[in-house]
């Protein structure tokens, strides 16, 4: 066993041995061009673009498979790629090597109606299939925002807004197949709904992160599209009255499918973006899934408990346009931030704290977003006590840039103190590495000697989640 | 690193040199007795008791640290004991070694109940935790049927009952602390509800069976007690028609909190055992939780996909004393079926399918008894696929232990090809080791790596899980 390749001993050697190979094997399906290079090493964040030397396009497992032996003999790091939308720096390249782009890997391959599965190939994103699934009733709930792939989404363990109600990646993913370091395939789990038979490598292999294996394939647990879905909007006073509002919620155990918060800030970006009135104060934006009774005195229940916390006023509605227009503002929310600040580059970061500790998390934030000279509107997936900063920088800004680093510095550290993650969604990339042992002391050592176990040479997705 | 202790390699020295030390330590908690011994590795099950050579009653997560310190030291094995509910000879020393039982670390350690969190100690059971719970409107809904402990449960990944709505162990832990092999003591996971900071270390203890690290606290995520429970009860012409109406049930999206299938041989053995009178055709016992108009809506729903299947009549209630009558037959399965033979022995045995092989398995499950002459009704947890057959034998009757055999392992095999797992919930102990390999191929290597990763020496609880 060599010694794992690092930023220091990489040897450009072996990827000039090993693209010939990969350009017989797979002609024009492997791609050297620079713009094309670069557009894999890119990452919608502010981490500089890291290209690999080369893109292969896999059509198969056995595509995946031809790679990961090749890059292996020649010690050439492999990177995955999906459709390029994880914010931590996950599919740089910091030491190169070949990128394997799934985008061609997009196919529905069984859907059991009866068993509310499904499994697909990993490059489909999660928009895709649900178009597909539609006219059985059927759809996968994770949403993240981004029109991401599922094999990205497993390999980062997203989640988003849908997650208080339907859980995460970790909570969707039936049985995975996976191309490991040693180029064998395996599949991690029957198709049953629960198993007990030995370690849960499934849970193992979603958000690593491409760094322990390469998913070709995913079994995903399906829900039936609700009878009935009605969506909700309500201004509240303070943060802290809004997220009082959240826990009661969730503990009077009413089965909110979407449950988000928009600070005051990211209120008036709304209306300046989409020529709205709302009040410009903290507010929750609310969806129920349900039979027509079921999710009407669920909002209603709702709506007692916000007028309780002075909240309101609380406006509903079962109707798809009116639906719509109640969510506008949520929808808006991303382009709307943006548009406070004209030239400006975003950035966005996520953290995850105790319900409990919410409302105090968000508002030291909002303090420190104060103190530090900064534009960062903030929305939260607050009923898992999970919420996003869109960092407004002016590029050229060296000096904001500065703080702005300082900021993601306490920020992460003022969720992990508050014993929460540094990561509630987005995963650890290179972005988040340097927090890691903050947050989990010795279990990173755990980590790093199942990476060591199972990836020897460190070829799998290198320099990331590991300092 | 020395070679893995194995059967052959087994060397008395150690553990001659490591009781004194433990002794000293530990004093009268250190019991060397073979009465209790003996305790510690008995199991419930047909797999014969193989008794540690020590047994530690831990009182602290520092007492197991020093135990294995000590055992390390010496290359003594270590077997967690929580109160011996495993069914799969889990407990069993077949290498001899140290039993740490949990029973002295039963404490609530916190309880948040904005964050629906908890952390208890390992050695508490599920019924002692609810009864602390009661008061705060709160309860941990996993049902195993056993009043076993939460570490035990975290260990092999249980579930039972609840699990069609609530999860398994999987799905409602946050975080782990717990002692590795090398003596670390790690936390796996912040309390945040969900992160995605790097691997999921917790989600890799849970079901690893002891083999891995030594649980010493558990947060668990709890429930609140619901306003309504409704229950019903419901006779089928056949398990056919009763699968069907589960799966109608489940795809409907009616959130059923337990959904519990009788064949007719344990309702005969139910209505002999509890002097009833019902129909001995295969039953289904249902439970609603939710608002009192939820529960009744879901059950009416239920009753009418149950008619068109040709089932009922479909009895249902709100009221405490008429649920409990209406589940006595359920509550009493176990009883009931040991009342079918007088003096036999009995074990139980549990594989899962996907729903829409159950009928299939559990038929060909019943026919494969008969055509083996042996006594097995059947009990399941249909909404996940999952069923139990309590094998009830003539403890004296070699032939017929041998056809026992047999039936076992038709029965996971017959699983397995169903694109099942021979295990749903028991876990792999040393029952079901030479069935893993048939069900999941190279991912059990992948398993072996990170056993030998993180227990180079092989001292966590060996002889279980792999052959």
């Amino acid at each position: 066993m060599a010694a794992p390749l690092t930023r220091q001993s990489r040897n450009d050697s072996g990827i000039h041995l090993a693209v010939p190979i990969l350009k017989q094997r797979f002609g024009d399906r492997c791609e050297t061009g620079q713009a094309i290079r670069e557009q894999h090493g890119h990452t919608t964040t502010w981490i500089p673009t890291e290209a690999p030397d080369a893109v292969v396009f896999a059509e198969s497992a056995d595509d995946v498979t031809a790679v990961v032996d090749i890059c292996r003999e020649h010690g050439v790091p492999i990177v995955p790629f999906g459709v390029g939308t994880s914010l931590e720096g996950h599919v740089n390249a910091p030491l190169g090597g070949v990128c394997i782009d799934f985008s061609r890997m997009n196919r529905v391959l069984h859907v059991h109606d009866e068993d509310l599965t499904c499994t697909v190939e990993p490059g489909i994103t999660r928009k895709a299939l649900n178009a597909y699934l539609r006219d059985r009733g059927l759809f996968f709930p994770i949403d993240p925002g981004a029109d991401a792939t599922i094999g990205g989404m497993c390999a980062t363990r997203a989640s988003g807004t849908n997650a208080v109600r339907y859980g995460t990646m970790r909570d969707n993913v039936i049985s995975l197949e996976a191309v490991m370091a040693n180029g064998e395939k395996i599949t991690t789990a029957s198709r049953a709904k629960k198993s007990s038979a030995g370690y849960d490598i499934t849970r193992l292999l979603i958000g690593s992160e491409g760094t322990l294996g390469i998913i070709t394939a995913v079994t995903l647990k399906l829900s039936g599209i609700p009878e009935a879905i009605s969506a909700a909007v309500c201004p509240f006073p303070s943060v802290e009255a809004a997220c009082q509002a959240t826990i009661a919620t969730i503990q009077s155990g009413i089965p909110v499918a979407r449950i988000e918060l928009l600070d005051a800030l990211q209120m008036k970006a709304v209306n300046a973006h989409s020529k709205l009135d709302l009040a410009e104060t903290p507010t929750l934006f609310l969806e129920f899934h349900g039979s027509a009774a079921g999710v009407a005195a669920d909002s209603e229940a709702v709506a007692a408990i916000a007028e309780d916390l002075g909240g309101g006023p609380f406006h509903f509605s079962t109707r798809a346009e009116e639906r719509t227009r109640l969510w506008q503002a949520r929808h808006d929310a991303y382009f709307a931030a943006i548009g406070l600040r004209a030239g400006c580059t975003v950035f966005s970061t996520d953290v995850c704290v105790p319900i409990s500790r919410l409302a105090e998390c968000v508002e030291e934030t909002r303090a420190d977003l104060e103190v530090l000279d900064l534009i960062g509107p903030i929305v939260g997936h607050v009923g898992d006590g999970n919420f996003h900063v869109l960092i407004l920088m002016d590029p050229e800004d060296m000096a904001e840039r500065d703080r702005a680093s300082e900021f993601l510095e306490r920020l992460a550290k003022r969720a992990i103190d508050m014993d929460g993650t540094c990561t509630g969604e987005h995963g650890v990339g290179q972005g988040k590495m340097k927090y890691l042992r903050r947050e989990l002391g010795g279990t990173v050592d755990v980590m790093r000697a199942i990476k060591t176990a199972l990836d020897p040479d460190g070829l799998l997705n290198p320099g990331k989640i590991f300092q």
